[in-house]
């Protein structure tokens, strides 16, 4: 059984699906795929909407970007629109975000395939506590690696790294809003 | 039989249908309206577009107006689609102009419900020379209505109206390009 | 137990969240709501995200809208963004969606918080049959709206109504892709 | 006889015009082409129009594009308009679609030859049922693209594809909108 | 005989066209008016500017606003753009503004009709010392506009103003760029 | 002696100016004000700038808003611009934030007259204790109302606040990126 | 003596800047050139232009272009402006297109130096014969060189030409507006 | 002790920090740099900006840029945000612009991280007179290379500069705003 469909207007769409294909792999979320467009094959997005047992979907289309929504007209679950970049950028992440009430789609940011499928794990990690676990792992790992990032910045530059001597955990009852020394030393 | 179905996303689109329908009247053009949404009544579009007898349909939305592309996917029909304004414009009309190769919509501008009907009318006339006439009519009056208005802007501002002193008849012979004579004196 | 936690950057955002509580009520939903800006009260959003046993948040907030993002960062649950009108709406709209890669947030539309709501409730959906089958009647709701709109539309103008002959139950098996009647009458 | 005029504003829009030619020339459609300038050759444009006997005119200009509404400002035939795009992209967009009420414009996307030359296919398809029925065949040409795309991703991601075990023909009366059953499965 | 020819493309332009007049009646620069449209009446706006001995035209015109560039495409005598404000803003702007190489329009801002007058006097004042006087009266006008405006706010608030202490006479050849000296005080 | 000086550059600027004002008189720092045009009087903005004592500018205009700019060629003291909200809003914003290399300018929000002056605050601050206490103050005064508008839209909905159970000062120690404990809750 | 100064707020500009000598080079008008920047070398732009005895003034400038303001702020002369492309492009077009009122600059397109000379030209030629003259012969070989590339495309794709059987001069009479033969062929 | 900290979103936002790096060694201000995300590490952000001594901070981000409006949520510092180019450009500008009331971020242009720094410089220099010097000696050096730049471009171009024979000196006494001579020559 999939858990993510993963829908593309076209097979130029194809890099932005990859993206997502990769972080759902990553988190071993079992997934498939397909191409299908709202206006070339309006039956066969309702035939793939209407007999997938995903429990998420990701819609990836540009220009008009009118798959995601018509993908959401056909199920009551999470619809996640992917815009894809092109000569204009806004016609396909207008077209996703800007749905009407009652039949949402979540947009995601443009060409953000990558995005789209941390979503989905996300709301599959709702009641799921492996996937939960999961995206925490991912979470340490970018924050890892922004780390790193820093420290080789640093020493490419050849110059001080920003100092960390501040201490959260001793000091945070002090700071929190309402409290006179919130700003104590960076303010 | 209708000749123009009118398809609007939202009972608020009304406005706009309406000056699609004064002009079909005008025209005395058959038509059909409907409210129809290709979100939330994905069915119903599909079953007014497969059912209409119609030769050209327009299709009035706002926000993320996929309605004139789904309508599109739909038929084979020329399709009108009329972007409705709100909070953001760009969506709708980016949504309805920027449809992908294979499948397109007429665009006309935001909120330009009479426009729909002329281009409906133009197509028409392509084979009707009943509407042909009238539409040649319906120029006339413009062009009357902007020389009437042209009059009284002059009379009310109490100044001099542009002299119109130059014989297009007489002169247009010397004056096509190719001819240095073109700008004699306007130039 | 709460399942959505509304937080919103400021009070004047409150006609946004008010459409997000009714649909929220509407489907039986339990959630709680805030007043937490981002850049005004960093902490208070941290402890609220931090300290909230909901499954979904809903971040609403304008101009420069940091609100989503940085919930979203104290977080791997799912963070529905809200971006709210303005004198630009593209800082609001464009801060929400363009999210960086490994940091999602579900965008939906400018004001949309009834859409926010439904997204929330199709996540829960996944899980908890009981939502999904109000959402299935809200959807029915919607589609039966259309409809009475359509007929109120068609008898305000006096005019008829566009014909609904078509049967696709009868007819949707000859009508799919790949075959050529596909456009039998609509084409 | 030719059926379609394609007038461009300049020779540097050639590569959107042979979109269009392709078409017309797929569909067996006869048409003429010619460069003329709004600005440069205003003249020549009206000479152009009102000499034409084609039943369709398609206008394609970059930058200030005039040319689709001045073509218009000549004829009653519908006028497809197509903006190409430059370092800006909305100033022939807008120029296009964007025109005054009573002359109307049929505004295609940007560099979307090939969709002015199905649009006007489409126009003269509402008299000509052979064209009509090659403008099926094409939809059948696309649709089957679109699932050869899909199998060829599918193939080359090595993952599954979307399932498509629903069957919209057997199962289609249950499922129109005002049923409760309508998302019985994908919903 | 006239100096200016102000042709608007709409009844509803005339206010953006007042301010040209007041502007031109101030410097007792001759004048004519038209309503002329570029679409609607194409040949009489070839008329006006044909049959026109104005030095300058200006043309004012909303949405995509082609009047301006049409009027220019009929003569060689500068020709300044107005565009007006509407729904979009940018379609008018940029209609006006993004002409194609070698025929120009001098573009103003948005329903900037004193400006388009202001423009219209500096070029006749090219040669016209009676019009190059008035202008730099105007310029003092405005100048003294300001500084009585400052004191008026300066007096309402009730606070300090901006002190003048600077000699820019006594100083100025010290702070020429170039010269260390050049931001002694204000820097 | 004055610290900031408000140059506007026309007097309907005073809205936006006022508010200024009103953050700066909150904080006891002595300013004073000026209108002066870049456009109309050039030499008057340099010799403001110029004779003026003021450690920081602020500059405030709209439309092509050349004000900041010009202000900062004259001096090496800090320029913050506000840009001035009108009909196309982006004009003045990109004006204002889209300097050159080598003159900046600190550009702050559409309309923000207030952080104009709070970021005036903040440099002088920078140096003078008693104005950095004061920003201290003022950030607890807004972080007290945002607590109090919470309280009161929590009571006026009549529904439930979100808890605020989780305590930063005993766990932030556990929750710095790079533990796996850091969502343990929100996660 | 010069006719018109070119100013460059830019090195980089120079591009830009030889479209429109090359221009007036054509036209045999006298120019000189220089860079001059609005914000690192004010004093220099105020020197140079009050010192010019030029007739026109053309400015060029990228970004937060203010260049063509601050020159019109020094002279009653027309000052042009030409926006320089860049990263965002909306930004030295609404800079220099946005004047405030009574200080207009006339801007030309994006990179459009070659309008700004001819309109520069345009200018010059409304007191001097002479340079109308070559403006008309330049318009003559823009209007030659259409027409060949209008036989050009057409003998390259092996097409027919749109033929051009409409005698403007024969049948001008009967088509002016007011006439119901106005579009007696073309419409 | 470092005076400025540099905190970038990624490490592919290296050039433009780099940018500000040359003009803080060039000016001798000793700083520091990390890298540090609003999203993915919101801790380590806090850490860094409340345990830095700096006096300014310079934040660079793109996207939905939230790290300087984070920054400033933590300090009463004057921060200063440089958004970054991208696909969208619009969405790292806005977000870094529009702050709410109350937080201020100093925002510069587009990828502008050199007028980051020489707006941390001008900070600094408000009570550093040795910084002062160094930014009038950089503002001179400017004006020199515009003087050298304006002389090769001339001669390259093989045309005359643009005359420089007016004496601000000897003639600004006469021409400041109320006098009638102001606009003299130039004028």
């Amino acid at each position: 059984m999939t858990k993510v469909s993963i829908i593309m207007g076209s097979k130029s769409d194809m890099p932005v699906a990859e993206k997502a294909m990769a972080i759902l792999k990553k988190f071993g979320i079992p997934f498939d795929i397909a191409v299908a467009s709202a206006h070339r094959t309006p039956h066969r997005v309702e035939e793939l909407v209407m007999g997938s047992d995903s429990d998420v979907f990701i819609a990836i289309a540009g220009l008009s970007a009118a798959l995601p929504g018509v993908v959401a007209s056909f199920t009551v679950k999470p619809v996640i629109g992917v815009p894809v970049s092109g000569a204009v950028n806004m016609d396909a992440l207008l077209s996703v975000v800007q749905m009407p009430p009652g039949i949402p789609v979540a947009a995601v940011g443009l060409d953000r395939g990558d995005n789209a499928a941390v979503l989905a794990a996300e709301i599959i990690a709702v009641t799921d506590a492996s996937v939960a676990a999961k995206l925490k792992d991912y979470r340490k790992e970018q924050a890892d690696k922004v780390i790193a990032d820093s420290e080789k910045v640093v020493a490419d530059a050849g110059c001080r790294g920003v100092h960390r001597g501040y201490d959260r955990g001793a000091q945070a009852e002090d700071h929190r809003e309402g409290h006179h020394s919130l700003l104590r030393r960076g303010g």
